[in-house]
């Protein structure tokens, strides 16, 4: 939430009012990015906070990487790599070209600029701040007025079990290692162990809806979910769930959700989503080639709408958002 | 040194022979660079140990700088930025220009590509290298055949006390600051209560002949003299020891000499060097402009030779290189 400005405060003396209810959106990173992108089209952006997605969260090169995080705030200013789906737009790789030179693996590739946002969370963390307050920080220095709130402040490391017995940091998993096709299951007992981050129970507790990004739901929805306390506030607030398939004709619109919905024994489907999710959503929002679908989604006892949610441009994905806050009413 | 090649070891098998003598260079920053870069034209490049100046030595954005170990190896590496004197030519600034947006101060201009080397240096010392290591590991990754010793692994920051009773870290002074003309000392307390670093000790006792190269005889010459065993090391080697003059027609040819040697109360002149260097030098090397001073620095017990010091490029660098060895013979 942006603070009023100041002037609207002395129009209106008198006793404090609370603070608008929210829109509350679950969020990973490319696909929730882009659904949120349209949804500033379709709600005040003020009026939105994210939940994100810490999972991801890594140490690369001496700074705290918080992918989730960075790719939501670099999406909604504006200055993400579009092509690339994270990252800055138009950023240098000099540092870790040099790097690379001195002998170090550089399979993570910062951007310049990109580290200088990760330096600056571990400058502000070494100097006591919290992943959360500097994630609030970092919204508010690159102009986007959506809430951005990491979903904890301790070390949640999503693991990717593989058939082989390895176990893999998810980063590993999805860029060193290419996501294989040979997930033997994801291991989330890091985010069963940690606390909310400071603000998270009470952005739940204040939404008037809660919106389920497409994004993948074992590794970027299942550890918001995994955080102790969340699910049972999500229940407590008894508003609208709303989810939007990530799952698009049978397939993940980008990224490794196939091999990891399969990973945990869940069908590669939007039916296969919606039943992973029935228990916590009221609503579903999937493609017009899922149609069939539709049906069936409705007898596990959810709403459902079906629209284009491939998110092409901006003015695609308010189209989804439209859909979405239709269906949390 | 670097080792020699194994063939070589098996063409001469028997017995141990001692390191060939070395020609040992007292170094700071950039008018060492610039004679060290003469000095390899003159005598083999893995004859030379370059003894280093770590009193500049700073924490900045999270690694550690160590700025005349790096001045030295970029420009042994023909990599350094010529026009600045410090950092890597070509090098991009992303990193600094991005943290200044985010609210930091950024004086202290740290190049991408000289930030990764910093930031290796940090990675390795987080792991347990100590800074001689790193020095060594990143001289030979920049393929410099001249070893690099830093004169201590211990923090010895030189800080300068200024008459309106500040006291500013020596980066403070040079740079955020400008080089006032407001010195009342210095302070080399830190250096003092250093151990010196592992093979310094060895590298002065070995030394066929000591050369001071024209740097900063305060902040950069004494800083090295200052930590524990060094001077008496060099007076127990019993070899030539022979500087250059970085005071050049009255002024230093760069860098704020001129100012911090009337902090302590040195003439800014040739003469008021050899002065200050005296009691443990056997020669000096003076420019042609100041050839007026040689028969009172003969006076002192030195050896002169009368020389263009100014090292407008290798080959100039190379003659003053010639006349130092010339001395040391």
């Amino acid at each position: 939430m942006t603070p009023r400005p100041l002037a609207d405060d002395r129009k209106a003396p008198g006793p404090m009012t609370h603070e608008p209810e929210t829109w509350l959106a679950l969020a990973g990173g490319v696909g929730a990015a882009r659904f949120l992108r349209g949804l500033v089209r379709a709600v005040p952006p003020n009026e939105i906070t994210a939940l994100v997605n810490t999972g991801d969260d890594c140490s690369f090169y001496g700074v705290h990487v918080s992918p989730d995080c960075d790719i939501v705030t670099y999406t909604l200013a504006g200055m993400i790599d579009g092509e690339r789906g994270w990252g800055l737009e138009g950023d240098t790789f000099q540092l870790v070209d040099a790097l690379e030179q001195l002998g170090h693996q550089v399979w993570f590739r910062l951007g310049d600029r990109d580290y200088a946002t990760c330096l600056h969370r571990t400058l502000r963390m070494a100097g006591g701040a919290g992943l959360a307050q500097v994630a609030d920080e970092l919204r508010q220095r690159f102009g986007v007025a959506v809430r951005i709130v990491p979903m904890s402040e301790d070390p949640c490391p999503t693991n990717v079990r593989l058939t082989d017995g390895r176990v893999l940091h998810f980063e590993e998993y999805l860029i060193r290692e290419g996501s294989p096709d040979t997930v033997a299951g994801v291991d989330l007992s890091a985010a069963e162990a940690a606390k909310p981050a400071p603000g998270v129970l009470d952005a739940i507790a204040e939404a008037r809806a809660i919106l389920v990004c497409p994004s993948n739901p074992v590794v970027s929805v299942g550890p918001i979910l995994a955080v102790p306390g969340v699910r049972d506030a999500i229940a407590a607030a008894g508003v609208p769930v709303v989810a939007v398939s990530p799952i698009v004709g049978g397939k993940p619109v980008k990224g490794p959700a196939a091999q990891l919905l399969r990973g945990v024994g869940c069908e590669v489907s939007a039916l296969g989503v919606a039943e992973f999710y029935r228990e916590w959503i009221t609503g579903f929002v999937i493609d017009e080639q899922d149609a069939d679908h539709a049906k069936a989604i409705e007898a596990l006892g959810l709403d459902v709408r079906v629209v284009d949610t491939i998110m092409r441009d901006a003015e695609a994905a308010e189209g989804v958002a439209r859909a979405v806050l239709e269906l949390a009413g």
